[in-house]
């Protein structure tokens, strides 16, 4: 299996995180601005397949039309150059002042109004590159303290601002599907939609839902000690996995955007596996950009931010490596069916049976011995082991 | 106010919360089994509403029908004495040995069989006892390996679990709505569902959505360091509060089940303010029963157990005593006023307003002073501040 | 009692509290700087007692002589025309892209020295200014990857620093103690003496360890979830509790430096009870300043922060107002006797016993009867419902 | 380099793991008992080097003195047979309900007597099975409000149950030394002594400090989401490290007590590059037993518990080759020096230069480039990957 990053793997990279120049909330930038047209120039070196940007990246907040003009020009002549695609695009509504106390949810609704032009804006941008998913992280969505935030007229104002944005982008024809990102906190203390769950509770509730699902990231998850890989799972489970953000988080502390796999590697396994291989089921059931959106960490250089660019992808293909041995491997299959894996897609009443039969069925109840079936063990500890020793290449 | 528990405050205790004998993971149980009887006396005594119950609560796992009869009978004639209501049962597909995968996520078919012949079993006596809420706490559905669950499998039989339940309360008139009670954790290391987010994502996509909500309980979320008031606030939004259950937690760790208010009190205070004042909109947005799902610390004796029955019901009522006197205050309603918050619940689009209309509104964008606007304070400290001089007693 | 602010009081605030212009990860700055000398002013209007500065905050980093000498004869003649005292300085290793890696324990030696050399400087200062206590945060002192940094050479840097200015300051007669301040992460991945517990571990090691102790703050022990009061207690019981920072936090997460109160209440009362009435003991072991060390939120004016800064004090007072009025209360009087909480300042063996007297003590051990013992009730619960309602100001 | 444990790789497990019948706070046992003597000569088979025990692990609570040494001829004879050593022996204070407030700082002085006396009791079998370590956890020593517990007091307390059992064990010329075992909460709200730091802070207190040293748990630091790496490097650098307890677990939740690597693996492999290797230092810093303290999950039935066992020394097995190639490949190597790595244990100021020296020093601070220094870029990331390769058997 090659492992240097092709154009099929579908890679694409943020703008805004090789670009980072690693100012963070005690220190002062550590790295000089980084061009996009040569983000997109390396990048493609690299073996990636696209570059996404939030609108702020491309264009400086307050550009005029024509600076705007030769930005976007710049960097589709790049695009041009490299083949690269730019299969999402997502705006900025979190730096500026004037989003504060967020933007579709602002209690000013002069912002919120603003926002939503913001995002029009750049939904015609997004479409004229190409683009086919829209995210919208809502990371100033939200609250310090309780008094302050009427959740319920923000969910309003959420569905508003979604429902009509969705709106505008069938009636242009442009294609989009939105996906939401979820955050718990940082840099609000509270953000609302702070799981997977509650944007895919959230968007059930949509006028356009089939359109809108969901761009989950790894560390934004763990962030709550949450299992990333139930959560794509649900995700996948509802239809909603739109996108996904690739990264790496040492549990409940701070959003540190790491090199994928350089934080729970265990997890990043079980994803891998999940996304490569549909995890037991064996068919793959995500055909969407992997995309990362880390950041280099605040220590290195220039050179350390472009290393670092290409090891995500690596340690992408070397965790599908060592999938796809798992699934192959028999023990792992002998193991799998002795903790009944694959029984649990059997339906619990069979084809036909009703709830009728089921009381009848005496055996399901009256006759069974739950005592005896108690006593019988799962495999399941022999099977983590396995998943262990596989990603340490062990076997 | 009155400051002593009346029937018309609703408050209702499981069996399983003042009858915890304090056995937990390092130590032996430190008291007696108490009598569901004197249970339903006691809370009588205490001002209480109603008690409710898992099945293995009231009758003993393995019990024989007679022994059964038997029981539910000397409990009955302790409610008709007392006047105390059943308004919600639960089935217990946990503590056996048999559920060690799951309930209705077991990997063994068989075991899922069992599960939802236990629960339909309930299901009569829970209708017998007029009880109109069923929850349904999943807490053995999860797994502590990701290699040993197929989770869209999982979501799969749960769902199917679920509608079939929903199936044969409708066929049988039970007039019962389900309620999921989500758990990040423990027992399992993953537990499906985690949140009140996921289990909302989850209801949307059964056969009988409408007759199933949420059953959030305090500690619950905040193990996930999650804002409780937020996720009550989402539920209630999508007309899914069904019920909840009350009780303390200090933060993600073990489930502590504290006395209400004996956790995060600032938290407590806007859940209250919000069951009983609707927050900001002025309106109680719910009116089913105020449970307390708590553990009697281990440490206490009997003695120590009926007490703290009383005080989670005093803390309550001591801060519906603050939230009224919150609202009330002319100096928050200004400081509200200030903090816009009731703008939020206006309309970001006039009424009749098109996006295109709101496109031809250069106010909206072109002429917007952002710079302007982002220096505005929105004076949300202050709010913070009244709120906490409230609980404090102090205004 | 009064609630006004008094100098007696011994409330300080550090210069880049309320002077922090709200730039977060994610977002700009929204307030302009506030001028040195216009905070010693406010300070001193609001009731405050003294001010406390990194170097950078007087002095903006690269000042030439002149320019240091001015920002600092500015900043003297405000104290002399206020009154206000200055009791702690401490020194900013963070915020220059040089202390990327730390500054006492960067990998690279010439940053180290530089370090040294900044904090000596700012040792002068501190003298000069008249602090009796000189802060360390090593808020860069730490690592992202256990590959990078050997953390054993990193405690023998830290050391070696520490001692040497501990030898520096007494040398030249600066009367200075010095207090480090723990925190477990943010801006790095992981910080070296992450809580209460390893620095005073670490300060054990010192050669000047009677001039060292800790400058513990609520929010950066409670970003670990663990309990501020019991690490306040233990700094205490070992002679270390130099100084002190309070602000509130809601649990693991970013690090959110919320007004004082704003966070977890029942703790902060908890702490202004050991503070002021020492607990159990009711005699209060520290008479170093009240020093404030938080963030006026990011979305408020500078008319919020000034007023931010009041309600710091204002809840102290509260809370030492309720916790006063707890240990004056018979009822809690008597709880505490029947939780035997004073039986614990006995000791275990008698005035001149010996484990041989222990040993052959029969009622101790071979007649004691653990069972009956067992069964005793502690009242716990009952405590803490007393102190509940104390907070609410309800008894 | 072998797989298969050998008695010198000093492996360990206590028979509470193997034997954990596996209850849980809302599930009954799902295994029966093991015989102590079963699980001598099972761990004999599996290659370990000993096994370690709680007093009632091998003389259940309340035994006559005749049950007590037939339990402990029988195991001694097992012991024999086998070759196995028993390295380290503990005492449970936690299981009985005597315990409930915890057994040398439980409010009810009875209580801390009867404690010291069960201890005595214990110390002397330590010694005569040839026992060098005795560990104390603490696990009930702690509260669950701060109301009902004067932790300075405990602290005195903890201290002379300590001290006079160290005298009591070094009178008799037992040659024990005694290792604390820090937790930072469950089954207590709170434990005393939460993390390394703390235990290592309060040792430095003791009367026989230089007996006492420190047992941490992967786990237990985990659950404070504290880098166990960090933690030992510190309890290593204060000569404390007397023996450890390995395990797994997945950030702050109730302790899982996982198999060793079945958590966050990437911090499991630097563990073990530590212990073998000493990290960069090249020389392993400990040579005591590699403890495991896990729990079989509850799903196993006793074939799984005896697999699990194995597992948890393969993956030992496998992390230090992995550790040991990661130090020879000359590509880390290269990239240690590139991030100056080694500089740390260089001191800081040069042999024989003294404060005035570096005063006196205008490269050190006056003509120091600060910003040019600041733009170099560490390799932190670079080393991160490497050994992510590693793990992952892919260099």
């Amino acid at each position: 299996m090659p492992r240097s990053p092709r154009p099929e793997d579908k890679f694409t990279f943020g703008l805004w995180t090789v670009g980072w120049q690693a100012r963070d909330p005690f220190g002062d930038a550590t790295r000089p601005p980084v061009d996009p047209v040569e983000t997109v120039h390396r990048l493609a070196e690299l073996g990636a397949w696209g570059v996404t940007f939030h609108d702020d990246d491309l264009v400086p907040f307050g550009s005029d039309e024509h600076a705007r003009q030769e930005h976007v020009k710049r960097f589709r002549a790049a695009l041009d150059e490299t083949g690269l695609v730019v299969p999402m695009v997502t705006t900025n509504l979190f730096t500026h002042p004037v989003f504060k106390d967020g933007g579709f949810t602002s209690n000013d609704r002069s912002v919120r109004r603003y926002a939503l032009r913001k995002v029009m804006r750049n939904l015609d941008l997004a479409a004229e590159l190409g683009a086919s998913t829209y995210v919208f992280w809502g990371g100033r969505e939200g609250a310090e303290t309780d008094a302050g935030k009427d959740v319920r007229s923000a969910l309003d104002r959420y569905r508003e601002g979604l429902d009509l944005l969705a709106q505008y982008s069938t009636d242009r024809g442009y294609g989009l599907r939105f996906a939401l990102e979820p955050k718990p906190n940082e840099p609000r203390g509270d953000i609302l939609l702070p799981t997977i769950g509650h944007a895919l509770a959230f968007i059930s509730t949509l006028e356009h839902a089939d359109m809108v699902g969901v761009n989950p990231e790894v560390g934004h998850e763990q962030m709550s000690n949450l299992n990333f890989v139930h959560g794509i799972s649900q995700a996948l489970w509802q239809g909603k996995l739109f996108h996904l953000d690739l990264n790496g988080q040492h549990g409940p502390k701070f959003d540190q955007d790491l090199t994928f796999g350089h934080g729970d590697l265990l997890s990043a396994f079980f994803l891998v596996d999940l996304l490569e291989n549909g995890g037991p089921q064996g068919v793959s059931p995500y055909d969407g950009p992997r995309h990362f959106d880390y950041k280099p960490l605040r220590t290195e250089d220039i050179s350390g931010v472009w290393s670092s660019a290409a090891d995500n992808m690596r340690t992408y293909l070397l965790l599908k490596e060592r999938a796809a041995a798992f699934r192959a491997d028999p023990e792992v299959q002998e193991a799998l069916l002795a903790s009944k894996v694959a029984e649990l897609s059997v339906p619990t009443l069979s084809d036909g049976e009703s709830y009728a039969d089921l009381l009848a069925d005496r055996s399901a109840f009256e006759d069974f011995d739950a005592d005896a079936v108690g006593v019988r063990g799962y495999g399941f500890g022999h099977l983590d082991q396995l998943a262990v020793e596989h990603v340490l290449g062990a076997r």
